[in-house]
């Protein structure tokens, strides 16, 4: 198999070998995993890994792996970046920190203006956090604000959607709409509304695609008249709903869902924590591809391509001068972060905004078709349900059989499964209860998204006939 | 004036000093500041910092200022760090990110075992996430998670008191019992259970201060009485209010509040995040301070010496065996960050803890009582009501006079001023409403610390001069 010859072990000393095992016991002796089972917490170990180069990480044992998803969707210009590395280093050196309380620093200012000559519309102002929740939790808290100042207290309510997910802090985790996230967590449920997912793969049966939009717009419609938009704050949405699976929702349906919050005064903010910074080809998708202007947008992982913890939001300067001229001057907006605008931070954006300007945007645009034709073929195996993306994020999605679309009826970890034999073959996958998100950084290859399909092919194929021995599927 | 020697006008180029200008008006246009007011949000730019060196920043005209609160109480071991720096970037280029989803990596392997050898009682697990906000909110998610797998659902109720900083999230501050911080802002007040706060200079006129610590604990006491030990989840507390103004609370309270939590299995969570790592001379002061062995412990800033952002949790081995033996081993603690378990964050936080471990530590005990007592010099002035600290953090308290202790009838903004001197003078005070917080870097020598009062003295002696001139003040 063609792709087999990228993968070898690395030269790995022994010593280096009893450093992983030891990492590998420290670990389930002292470190907590995200996202555990109670059944494991504080005693769980996870494959290591030691190194990153390109769209290639190398885990304890030596095996040099396809990193599929990533990272976590955020190594957008690929490990071993020598130019990130090095103006961490010049900027540690210059200015490691200072507080944004009573001071600023250049950095933040020009990403700033940089960010918000990629913004669409009138979105020009921007607030600096440490990642994709907390940009959430400003965006909402900002919303909040905005209507106290506005003497509209009881506007607050926010609309959500099934297969969302927009963070992991207690009011960004209420919008969260995948299955499991939060069957045993606590959330500000009294502030949300939830919608449903525009997953066309999961739409009614023998309803059209059109008509599934129309549902969807008259959902949304229905639902502000029924609750009054009096009562709803904000929208908050993913332009592709990403770990709920790459849901890319039908054609014109954000266009009409924008146009009712801008007839409704509900503030649109666009979650493109995922989508921002070149994984759809642009630094911003929300217009570029998806010709929306929203109120405020989200962003986050790619803005560093992951090497270092920042996101924010992009906020209108319609909203900003409407609360400099409120009959509130003197309210505080009580929100910021010690590692709100960190000089370091907001200089290692500078530098891989550099980089996806200078070449790695465009070549994210030119091999996206290859990538998605390529992995449209995996639906010619059985237990591919669909192959869905946009840009480089795709989804495999797994099924009983086509007639059903039935995810329960094969194994409930098929994703895991999947996963196990890419990992033996050289391919890290995201796995996703039936699904397989892949992510890959942007400069992959056309050879490298061969290798890519290729080993994942043979992942499901080795899947479908552990399933068929097993007896639980007869794919 | 001896201090005025260190200070000096660095040989700022003309094109430095119009990149500056540039970076103000630029930050003008595009930087939203945290806590803004209406008035300027969006609008506003702040004194702008171009380097760090020690103890010493140096501001966009090339004066140069002790950073009096070490950044955000965070640069514990100063400026310019060159191990950091070439840390940060040695770990960038061996793994700049994984994701914590699927795998792991050996720093924070290395730095969870690290931290808990530090942590009191069988404080031996450790959850990492990008600072305190999301510290704390792990630790509240935790909680009810905890109490939900336990069979308890009622039982999340959280107790904070007045003074208390927790956190800038939608949960995190509704902890929060400052003044003006929630006045505009919204919060999850139904969860939240408010205590007075435990500072001695405000206690009631005439009680003692064993009497107010009596109060305080039957206060507590009747609290869980009154509401049921059955409904209430946490109660979370910093050893010292830090940003609430370095409140030191009267002897052997924290014990006995201690004692009540473990009486009624609430879980004592002792936010560390401005405490741990060195501001009271040891990695964390719960136990090693004040004598106590919580439930968990939350910190961040000081972590890093505020490179990178990171935080975390460290929580007891006993919670951990109780869930994983619970009878639900599939419930999912649905909670984590992208950037949990970041591995450069965690590599400079290991080498960070190797300079405390390597002589910090020991120096920030030896300089901290001559720092006290130079402080306490303060009280000469007549606007001062109180110097109060620990370790090395301090508040100067103005108050009107010495009979009312009254905050309020002198300007509103007396701490703004006098930084406002001390700025002209070479000195970043940390204003808040009337009081002026110091927690300088944890390298600073007994000279500085002379340079630094002495420079605090002349900016509140000529704040009191405006006072007078103004005839807003008399004394």
């Amino acid at each position: 198999m063609a792709a087999m010859r990228e993968i070898r072990r690395n030269a790995l000393t022994a010593t280096a070998i009893a450093a992983s095992e030891d990492a590998v016991e420290t670990a389930r002796r002292h470190l907590v995993q995200p996202w555990p089972f109670a059944g494991s917490v504080g005693a769980e170990a996870r494959a290591l890994i030691g190194e990153g180069d390109g769209i290639y990480i190398t885990d304890g044992d030596g095996k040099r792996l396809i990193d599929g998803p990533a990272g976590m969707w955020c190594v957008n210009v690929g490990h071993r970046r020598k130019e990130l590395a090095e103006v961490m280093y010049d900027q540690a050196m210059a200015l490691s920190y200072n507080t944004p309380w009573y001071t600023m620093n250049a950095p933040s200012a020009e990403l700033a203006e940089r960010i918000a000559g990629h913004a669409p519309g009138d979105l020009s102002h921007v607030f600096f956090t440490t990642g994709g929740s907390s940009a959430v939790e400003t965006a909402l808290r900002f919303m909040q604000f905005y209507n106290n100042v506005r003497g509209r207290p009881e506007k607050k309510l926010i609309l959500s959607r099934g297969g969302a997910y927009h963070g992991s802090t207690y009011l960004s985790a209420s919008l969260n709409g995948r299955p499991r996230d939060r069957d045993w967590m606590d959330g500000a449920d009294e502030l949300i509304v939830k919608l449903s997912s525009p997953n066309p793969f999961r739409r009614p049966a023998g309803m059209s695609v059109g008509d599934f939009a129309d549902f969807l717009v008259d959902e949304f419609a229905e639902t502000v008249a029924r609750i009054g938009a009096g009562r709803i704050g904000a929208f908050v949405g993913e332009p592709v709903q990403a770990s709920g699976g790459v849901v890319i929702a039908p054609d014109g349906y954000l266009r009409r869902i924008r146009e009712i919050c801008r007839q409704n005064d509900i503030l649109y903010v666009s979650d493109e924590v995922v989508t921002a910074f070149g994984r759809l080809g642009h630094v911003f998708a929300s217009d570029d591809v998806f010709g929306i202007e929203p109120d405020m947008i989200t962003f986050a992982k790619g803005v560093t391509s992951g090497y270092f913890p920042l996101g924010g939001v992009v906020i209108s300067a319609r909203l900003m001068e409407e609360l400099r001229r409120s009959n509130h001057p003197d309210a505080m907006f009580g929100h910021g972060l010690t590692y709100t605008s960190h000089p370091v931070g907001c200089a290692v954006a500078l530098r891989n905004l550099d980089l996806l300007e200078g070449g790695v945007l465009e070549h994210a645009r030119q091999v996206a078709p290859y990538f998605q034709a390529k992995l449209k073929t995996l639906e010619e195996l059985p237990l591919v349900g669909e192959v869905r993306g946009a840009g480089l994020m795709a989804c495999v999605e797994c099924v009983a059989d086509r007639e059903s679309n039935d995810p329960l009826l094969i194994d409930k970890d098929v994703g895991k499964r999947i996963d196990a034999h890419c990992h033996e073959l050289g391919l890290l996958v995201r796995p996703l209860i039936n699904m397989c998100v892949m992510s890959p950084p942007l400069v992959i290859s056309t050879e490298q998204i061969d290798d890519m399909v290729a080993i994942l092919r043979e992942g499901i194929s080795r899947t479908m006939e552990d399933l068929r021995r097993e007896g639980v599927w007869r794919g």
